[in-house]
């Protein structure tokens, strides 16, 4: 393969380009079945070009979507450390990015996206699964780590749109360490709790 | 005041013409500051018919913008038992509003215009506030009860979304009994447990 296709390396018309294939295939077909190949073909140049700007599938799609995190530097932060502390770490991770204005604004833009347009939730929905939540469910050696991992989803979305799209107060505006102390438990008992009782509950 | 203002009673077109002018009204105003007077002046009706049609302000809205629920209805059931099961029954209480077609429907396209529309949105996050969370905060009796209560919205709503509108597998396709059995301890907590220690993880 040659990276050399009649584009010259480095233009950006050609990184635009591949961007601009690369939202179509991923909005079109999904983010499991979209290749780097088609993308390549759709844009006019050799796949070792789009490997060579972009580097892996899962980080064309982070660049050319917007998506406020590379999920695979995510996960191997948040996996090294105590495994007590996991849903700290995974919160603390995803707040680092949300609380910077571009991180944020990602996240806004990209929620909003989602929920007016099947496509893009489609899209977003495989990529969150195959990127992010199987990830997770394999390293995390519990039984019903799909179910545990699409919990953690859950009260995360559920953080994301809470506080940064309809910004319900007082968590639209606590403290990013308070809002790990109060949400944290919740992602580390979704993750390697008990699932099916009631612990601690009184009646 | 005189209910009869040269249109009959049961008029299918009053009906239609208040709700329309209660949509423009809590769409433009927000909930807070919208009137049953201003909504029937708008109607060109007397506001004893409004409230003759529609009851309170809080019924009228449901009706106007297809809330899933009647919020004074739903705390009222919620806060009659046991106080350390009060978040499984928040969650039941919901979920048998969202299990059924017409209020999963109601909640889905709730949920997509307030996201995708700023006015909706704020006449949504209005509502949230005064008519759910600031009830729940004031019954509680706990400190922080405004931070809960937002808490209990931000897993609620990404419950709603993970289940009903981004259809994250399997929490989308778990029976509602297991949503209650891992999701009701963390409405719990945060409802009426300690949010600012780490409970039970090692390190």
């Amino acid at each position: 393969m040659s990276p050399r296709t009649g584009r010259r390396i480095g233009d950006s018309g050609t990184r635009e380009a591949i961007l601009r294939a690369a939202r179509q295939r991923f909005a079109h077909q999904g983010y499991d079945a979209a290749s780097i190949r088609q993308i390549a073909d759709d844009a006019g140049v050799d796949p070792a070009l789009v490997h060579h700007f972009y580097g892996t599938k899962e980080n064309l799609f982070v660049t050319a979507v917007g998506f406020p995190a590379l999920p695979s530097e995510l996960l191997a932060q948040v996996g090294d450390g105590a495994r007590g502390r996991l849903g700290e770490r995974l919160l603390r991770s995803l707040l680092e990015v949300w609380e910077t204005r571009e991180g944020r604004a990602r996240l806004v833009a990209l929620v909003r996206s989602a929920v007016s347009n099947d496509a893009a939730m489609e899209m977003l929905r495989q990529f969150l699964t195959s990127a992010i939540l199987d990830q997770v469910a394999a390293t995390l050696e519990v039984p019903d780590a799909e179910l545990r991992a699409s919990l953690v989803a859950s009260q995360v979305v559920g953080l994301a749109l809470a506080r940064y799209v309809f910004r319900i107060r007082p968590l639209a505006t606590a403290p990013a360490d308070d809002v790990v102390a109060a949400v944290g438990p919740t992602l580390q008992r979704y993750l390697t709790g008990k699932l099916d009782v009631w612990s601690g509950a009184g009646s």
